[in-house]
């Protein structure tokens, strides 16, 4: 896909939440168009009498060049609403090398530290893949130099240091939301429809999350997922982060009332946690369960039971393939006569999307942020809020492996 | 199936284990032949010059006339080494019209008390479906007469009374096995070989098992599964036995270090447990959960998650359908290029059957049956073994939930 969109050299203006852009970005054509956000002086409209209003690009920056960026900048070049206007690593050389590598767009403006990136004012908004550690600090940096924030889970070490970044969105009216792609995939809406449906799932009763893939030995020696320093959760902020979103998206995101660590959680010899687990119960009975592993085959399921119905999905975080995702319902299930069989049988459904999940991703946080740019559309709370709730129950369970697998409390 | 074998009715030779017997039994034709089994003095052999040894049909009794019995008796017409000789109820009403709901042929003994049949001397063995707080009295009385013993599930009440039930057994030299009747299913089979295929699933490292069906208000409040009186374990020891059984299928019976119950387990006003579950715990790390429930829709899954491969079956308990049954494998399964798929898929197996898996079990426990009967070869102890396993793990979940879910000691 060609990129076109150079955003003019000398633009300077700072962010303005609710000043309305009416500039086109053509992907089809090699037309060169001046962005300008410098404020009243050059209120250019280009063909704003013949074409429809479409909101000009979100120029992103990606902040870090880890293998997850690849995967996402490639779902960037896919989506019209962004634009990849510029990439930052602790050395030049290796952004550059990122950009050559996943075929960003020749303007694309690299930056040899972080802090030059935020500096950048034609950068609307940071995806942040770097080392939770470090999300503190740069993912309150980035709010407070007016860049919507795309952050990378696990979004914090805890849900305590998640709130001073949080805060810094809020504060200075950016958009955040966590890079968990799967939420945006068209099969997580067709389920979630069938999860609030009485007559197909009822009520929502006990959940099951299991996510795991089996690391090689370089990946448990030297992947930042198993440095206490980079990323202390480990497994529990990685793929349990998922386990955890999983169970809470099923109950529309009730807080469970307390939570109880599985036995037996590993550890490196750093203390990281390799695989563990937990249970969850909610107020009124509901009670959910998860596992997740750096130290077994990939498994991704997710199954949701309800009084009238049952639900599963086994490829719920990367689905199989990209272009569609299944997954089963059973409703209403009787026992054939004389309990001989299952009446009726599980359906299965298969669900197609043009753009990747992570595509559907950026494209769902570009339109947050265009209308918090463009319209003065407020930012939208329920993916801060979601966050929050993920991180608190990982700090549950993590508090809960520290002692002893007691029960921890967590909505009162 | 025309069932057309006859005992004579003055047969009343006490059983003998190492009588080898060479009786044709012909489900093809209407000759009546006669079973005799009064010992050296009508050592009577039919055609035993010209057909091949076929060993003589084990002379079934039906104790107890409940739902689960139509079941178990419809396979026992399809069984060529099973003969069902008697029905007892504590009504001969009953068991009559058992006999006759059911197909069984006219010659059908009927006994209007389970003494009665325990005293028929042309009964070998014994299907016993009745409510579980009755089967220490009459599972150690069929013994101590001599009939071999298969045992509806829950087997007991406690680990405790299971044992003189088994000692009776193990000192009449009587067949004893459960009527768990997924164990004999072919796909049963089929995914041992794969969960013990270190190359296919490797080192199973976490087992989730869900078993769940949506009981109707006639059942919350009549069923015997809910009254503390017959068959107290509830939902644990109906279908959270299967859950436990499943997990210990798949560690090939090894039983846990401790096991902790999930809380918030449901309880109906008399104290039988209607949804509860668990977690387990092996000394090299294994971990499984379990969650059974009679409040929750049709569920019948067995996740086992090893370092090479994960098995995922979703009908475990009855399949889909009697004659074919399917599960899935995945097996060093890799991401995609950038993570966005996987690599391989999950393999679909279908394993079919030309008997259903309770006529399986029935022709298992007649064969071994006729070998104890015919030829003198020791009963199976993996039966038994297997049982007081289960039992003592459906123990320590009971244990758990009534000490406040503390963790239980199982094995030392």
């Amino acid at each position: 896909m060609e990129m076109v969109l150079a955003a003019a050299a000398n633009c300077t203006g700072a962010l303005s939440s609710n000043h309305a852009k009416t500039f086109l970005k053509s992907r089809r054509s090699s037309v060169q168009m001046r962005d300008c956000r410098s404020g009243p002086a050059a209120p250019l409209a280009v063909s704003s009498a013949a074409a429809p209003e479409v909101p000009r690009p979100v120029r992103l920056g990606i902040m870090g060049c880890g293998s997850i960026a690849r995967k996402v900048a490639r779902s960037m070049l896919l989506v019209p609403a962004a634009d990849v206007a510029a990439v930052a690593s602790r050395s030049e050389g290796k952004a550059r090398l990122f950009a050559a590598d996943n075929g960003l767009r020749s303007g694309t403006r690299i930056h040899g530290s972080y802090e030059a990136l935020l500096d950048d004012p034609d950068v609307d908004a940071v995806y942040m893949p770097l080392p939770t550690s470090l999300h503190v600090k740069w993912g309150t940096a980035a709010a407070e130099r007016g860049k919507h924030l795309l952050l990378e889970k696990p979004t914090a070490p805890c849900a305590a240091d998640l709130e001073p970044i949080l805060a810094a969105c809020e504060a200075n009216g950016v958009q955040f939301m966590d890079s968990t792609m799967w939420m945006h995939h068209p099969r997580t809406a067709k389920m979630r429809q069938l999860v609030a449906d009485q007559d197909t799932i009822g009520d929502v009763r006990f959940i099951n999350t299991m996510v795991s893939f089996l690391a090689n030995e370089d990946f448990l020696q030297n992947d930042i997922r198993v440095k206490p320093d980079l990323d202390g959760l480990g497994v529990l902020g990685d793929i349990g982060w998922y386990c955890i979103r999983g169970i809470l998206w099923a109950v529309d995101y009730e807080l469970p009332k307390n939570v109880v660590a599985l036995h037996h959680p590993v550890k490196n010899q750093a203390g990281v946690l390799l695989a563990c687990g937990a249970s969850l119960y909610w107020a009124d009975g509901k009670v959910a369960t998860f596992h997740c592993s750096f130290l077994t085959n990939l498994t991704m399921d997710l199954t949701v039971v309800g009084t009238n119905g049952t639900i599963h999905v086994t490829d719920l975080v990367i689905p199989y393939e990209e272009k569609s995702a299944p997954f089963s319902v059973d409703s209403k299930t009787n026992f054939a006569e004389l309990s001989t069989g299952w009446d009726p049988h599980p359906s299965k459904h298969v669900v197609t999307t043009d753009l990747p999940q992570e595509g559907l991703m950026v494209q769902e946080f570009c339109r947050l942020v265009q209308g918090i740019r463009d319209a003065g559309v407020k930012p939208e709370g329920k993916w801060p809020g979601i966050t929050r709730k993920t991180q608190i129950v990982v700090d549950a369970v993590k508090a809960s492996i520290d002692n002893g697998f007691e029960s921890v409390d967590v909505a009162s």
